[in-house]
């Protein structure tokens, strides 16, 4: 086997781990429901099974120069590895994800924040290589962000650099988990899909099910998925204006539904923000779809060899 | 002399002009007033006689090493000196100032939008020297911005970086130049103060009596720093979860209310930003009051030397 890393994207519902080569190509990807409550011990036990099945990342035996992984929480410049504010997982706070991976694997580890990850990947071999300045946003039950200026991801000192999903969008909206209220989160992830769906009276359960609705011309639905563009539109304009980006790349599984939104993002975007940035920044959807943290995260881990 | 740049800020109100040496030192400083509908011609005219006078910058006939010129619109890479949008000029729209000026001195010249050049001066020797990232906004007629980003200020392909005045606050608010609406700069800016006072009654012509009414213990002109200082905060949140600077600093006229706005601005970052965000970037005053954008502006031209 060529050189690879081990890498794997830990979100609040599944665990997904692969290999990947210096090219970016990803091979023996392998994903398991993370158990709710999973305590560290669970965590890396699962890990270390699901690895090292047959047609797992290291089924083969073959060895990784070195471990990549993401974590849905901020990664600070400094990150001794030990997990903090993990909204979807409080059960792993406390844990040192960076020393029991050393542990376990007897390899250099690499922790991204999963949403600059994506960015990280998508810049790398997906819709952005070859842009210096892009602005990716992962939308999903939550929404995550990450920047790459001048060619680098721009992480910030406390790795809060990129977290564009709790840009506030409404003064007086609808509270979010961050402590604030009216944050883009609130209007345009999954979770709030749903939430505002169900306010219009619609009886759904997921953003799947109000893309299907819109697919079948429900007017409620087409309604949600006006308004959730509208707020992403708005705080793309910020963005825009802010950083003059040549790209916005839009990743994450709500982009299952890009036909019922995209087209009213850009709008949006057109209506606020200056015309040469508008004009600069494509609105592109996300190449590598559920590979993207894996492999931006492994191209942050090659790049640390 | 020592080696020195000619620098100026032109304004929509006043052109000041001044000499500023290899470290920043400002001298033989001269305002005044740009003409209203100013032609390009009479423009120039001005910068040679006032330069020229006895007390002004190249009065003692010493040869600057170079230009450098701030102006109140994005100045993009590959900008040819050609001036295109000028809310507060709309008269010299069309005029190519680098070649003017390099007409007029037959020296090179450096042209950078005004609050990217206040940006750049804090960062040289004001309040966020030795800072790696830092966001600089400037409340004045309007609200302008400038980014510094490890070390680096961020223009942006079209220059538009920093224009975070355009920022959307509220979705549906106050109509904006821009062509967008509830930007922050028709919430916090010296026009947007004066005109929320009015709203709530007041019979006041500048923010400065409004300040002064406040000093004076007027219960609505602090609702009006209240309004403006939370729409502010809202904004300067948002840029604190997306960049994670290491300091905001606020420069620009309005800040001589400072004491009536200021603390209800962090307070509002406070309750928004994700904490280590709000914990890691003080607000602080720009310490180089009216010489900011000169200063920062040389700083551009002697780099370019």
């Amino acid at each position: 086997m060529n050189d690879f890393v081990f890498a794997a994207d830990l979100g609040g519902t599944n665990l997904r781990m692969a290999a990947v080569d210096r090219d970016g190509t990803v091979s023996n990807v392998t994903k398991w429901p993370v158990p709710k409550n999973v305590s560290p011990g669970e965590l890396i036990s699962l890990i270390a099974e699901m690895a090292g099945e047959r047609s797992g990342p290291l089924g083969t035996g073959a060895k990784p120069l070195s471990v990549a992984f993401t974590a849905p929480a901020p990664v600070a410049k400094d990150f001794d590895g030990v997990l903090t504010k993990l909204p979807n997982l409080p059960s792993l706070v406390g844990m040192n994800l960076k020393t029991a991976l050393q542990g376990l694997f007897d390899r250099p580890v690499v922790i991204e924040n999963d949403a600059t990850a994506a960015a990280i990947g998508e810049n790398w071999i997906g819709a952005s290589r070859g842009v210096e300045t892009s602005v990716s946003v992962t939308l999903g039950t939550g929404i995550g962000g990450g920047l790459i200026i001048n060619g680098e991801p721009h992480r910030g000192p406390d790795g809060i650099g990129g977290e564009i999903g709790h840009i506030c969008v409404e003064p007086e909206g609808h509270p979010c988990g961050c402590g604030s209220r009216g944050c883009v989160e609130q209007y345009a992830s999954a979770t709030a899909i749903v939430r505002m769906a169900n306010e219009a009276g619609m009886d759904v359960k997921t953003a799947v099910d109000v893309f299907e609705a819109w697919r079948a011309g429900d007017g409620h639905a087409d309604a949600v998925f006006r308004k959730m563009a509208r707020y992403l539109g708005i705080m793309l304009a910020g963005l825009a204006n802010t950083l003059n980006p040549e790209m916005i790349v839009i990743c994450g599984g709500v982009t299952a539904g890009w036909d019922a939104f995209a087209g009213h993002v850009y709008d949006e975007i057109r209506s606020r923000a200056y015309r040469a940035a508008a004009d600069r920044a494509p609105v592109v959807r996300g190449e590598l779809g559920d590979n993207a943290g894996i492999i931006g995260a492994a191209r942050s881990a090659f790049l640390a060899l």
